[in-house]
């Protein structure tokens, strides 16, 4: 039996990235998309739950169907795993985004939020990246490496929930140098809103962000794509800080 | 100077949870309550970029400002932070949350959301949440370990980028019997969507969803909830595999 991808992504079911995704899964078996009818960034690992989804069928032919459905990316994940695959998926791919998410974006990320909801599951889940947010963003470079690192985890598996977040450099020699297995940078966004007056004289705010990172030595996902690496982070849900958890103790309250 | 805190939530300004958790706040220091004008559950860590925010001034008075957000907990912290802030805030709360956020919760969690978010940009940060979804759920029982955890927060301080997802049982007996320091219990929800069909002949998916943990040794959040104890556990934004990390070499694609 070939293997069975599910593709999503947070820049909806039309984008350019998700196309280059698709053809690549295309190439090694047979693909399901259900991806957001529109863009979903910025929408993390949140889901719908106070109204019901829908899902248009875009096109259904051997080996690839396309669906667009209303909700989040993890939305796109729990549907398609109920009621669209015709068996259980090898794979969960998610991207090719257009724009990073490495370091600390992998919390905001709708894209990340479908391959952890997807790992979560309990199949193995890859999120792609590319660092350019260009809706006509250039994918050829980074198909080879997006490949082996699919052929990789066909081969060899993931651990149970452990996915992989891929960022793909944008050299500007453009020689990508090769790929490297990280971990997550320590970064933030610097809270930079807009504030500005509707023609009513209300304020509103619009978010703007600057990002702003300090930690870049090598091992790290920052090092490697500003050095022209593939950065490759595994990735769990388990949130537990395990060092402060070794080392304190509890005290109840005396009430 | 009396602390300040931020509180925000994801049921809502008006929520019973958050009015329960601006009393205790009361107690010890200053408040700015900023959280959303209406549910905004299962938010996660999504934010809001493609439209302006607008917030509304509930209330003004010497120690306890209340705004409503129109946005997700994690634009509540963002906005607070940048322009509702009469000084630096010494500790963000978020909840008290109508319902549990342990175990793989947390992933969802708009409380939790929040929480991370203030965390990442550089404050002590505290998520609670009671087992109870009932909008006129007893917050009473609660209320003494809610305090004291804020006080040994205020007292010790937290790691940087550590912050606390704290779940509240509700004992049948009534009786919580103390605090444990807790790891994140795996679970999961299967996806369990109705698939039902609308006036129109037209099919949609409302989300249903059952919890199944089977990771309840000693040690977990879902051990301690269950065994009558409230449950802390550590919490960050690392989402790094550092066991994966550490085991692998990754080889270069020969293209």
């Amino acid at each position: 039996m070939k293997p069975l991808f599910i593709i999503t992504n947070d820049d909806g079911y039309n984008a350019k990235g998700i196309h280059a995704l698709t053809d690549v899964a295309r190439q090694l078996g047979d693909v399901v998309v259900m991806a957001p009818a529109g863009n979903a960034s910025g929408q993390s690992h949140s889901f719908t739950a106070t109204r019901p989804l829908r899902v248009n069928t875009i096109s259904e032919e051997e080996g690839l169907s396309i669906y667009a459905c209303d909700g989040t990316p993890v939305d796109c994940i729990k549907v398609c795993d109920q009621f669209y695959c015709p068996r259980r998926p090898s794979l969960v791919l998610s991207g090719i985004n257009h724009g990073s998410n490495s370091s600390i974006n992998v919390l905001y990320s709708g894209t990340m939020g479908a391959v952890l909801e997807a790992s979560v599951a309990g199949f193995p889940a890859i999120g792609f990246s590319l660092l350019d947010h260009n809706p006509d963003a250039d994918f050829g470079p980074a198909l080879p490496f997006v490949r082996n690192i699919i052929e990789m985890v066909l081969q060899k598996g993931l651990p149970q929930r452990v996915s992989l977040n891929v960022n793909i450099p944008v050299p500007t020699d453009g020689v990508i140098k090769g790929m490297k297995l990280c971990r997550q940078s320590v970064a933030k966004w610097l809270n930079s809103y807009e504030r500005l007056i509707d023609p009513h004289g209300r304020p509103y705010y619009w978010i703007a962000g600057q990002f702003e990172c300090d930690d870049n030595d090598e091992g790290t996902d920052q090092w490697a794509l500003e050095n022209g690496y593939v950065s490759i982070v595994p990735t769990t849900a388990d949130f537990t800080a395990y060092s402060f958890l070794e080392s304190r103790e509890i005290a109840n309250p005396t009430t």
